[in-house]
């Protein structure tokens, strides 16, 4: 057997995630066959099994490639001072997205499809879902340490508990892709500007005392 | 062949869209066999097909029954006078939709997760899409409403976007939908705290100015 370089082999690696990609995004995980991939990523049957064993293979490495996708986007985001508010850092994280997918125009609904396509894999993928939970606790850490950041800058009220804001916080960007994975002409620079509205809302804290 | 009352019907009716959830909920919509639901549902397949020519015919049906319940929840949240902020918003919807769904304890998951099977069900079946994409447009619709009474009552910018910081808002909820789906453990209680440091931040508007 011929002895094939690196760059060969991730060449072709990318060639079969980039078929099977197309292939999920046009018709989902389960009406996906192998056949299709073959025929999409144009190799044969041989040439794909050398790389990956199954489509659930696949499937988990397209996925672990587009939780790595999000986590550098929000990590290169992040890495200011002062640091972004909410809505700055959504803006520069869908920004990085884009660049990193190579989508064109503001619409580009191919990862938030393909998003909601693998949180409805995790309901019953056990591996998956535990890649994804190790993603999210990750990147939930990081948002504490954001929401405390601001916390010391007045931004957020210090009693508050920054785990719970978080979660608030991560919130509004999955909500950003729910609503652009199922209803498409969301444009981020708008939903920035919602964002940034709701960061900047003044509900009365009379209501606290209230309770 | 005899007559049936409407209640007898009903009630066939919502035995299988209860045995053909438990499955969804379970093994998730392509694994599931109409032969699955005969069984969960405890009837045959002729009295099942008398209500639903198809499995897509039940999905369909647990959709708009989902979409129904969350709406007629809000619908029956917001109608107060003041109106309720988007955290008090957030726990009261969440409760409706426990006490509707008759589920105890505080991390239910099972209306979230079929709702992250329908999101992804409908990037499939244009039928679904369009029912869903018409039940968000109304929901829609209702926040932005919502939100011209806040600018009323001072809470937000009256320069801000209300369509653009509505779906921020309802972005939330879905993050929350996602959460619990995929992670589960998240109390409505903590998160409703979350949105309510959400809405009480104090970013600087200074910033809107070097914009």
């Amino acid at each position: 057997m011929a002895r094939v370089s690196q760059e060969h082999l991730e060449a072709r690696r990318r060639q079969i995630l980039d078929g099977a990609r197309r292939c999920f995004t046009r018709n989902g995980f389960h009406a996906t066959s192998m056949q299709d991939v073959f025929r999409e990523a144009d190799l044969s049957a041989g040439a794909v099994y050398r790389y990956f064993r199954s489509k659930d293979e696949i499937v988990a490495a397209i996925a672990a490639e587009a939780l790595e996708t999000v986590r550098g986007s929000y990590a290169s985001a992040v890495a200011v001072d002062p640091p972004p508010t909410p809505d700055e850092l959504f803006g520069a994280v869908l920004g990085h997205l884009r660049k990193a997918l190579g989508e064109s125009g503001d619409d580009g609904r191919e990862l938030p499809q393909l998003l909601v396509q693998v949180w409805g894999e995790t309901l019953r993928n056990p591996q998956l879902a535990q890649a994804l939970t190790e993603g999210y606790e990750g990147l939930r850490a990081e948002w504490v340490k954001l929401v405390e950041e601001y916390q010391r800058l007045g931004w957020v009220d210090p009693d508050a508990n920054a785990d719970f804001l978080s979660r608030a916080l991560i919130g509004t960007v999955q909500g950003y892709f729910v609503q652009q994975a199922l209803f498409g002409g969301v444009r981020p620079d708008e939903f920035q500007e919602g964002l940034r509205a709701l960061v900047r809302m003044s509900v009365p804290r009379v209501d606290d005392d209230a309770r």
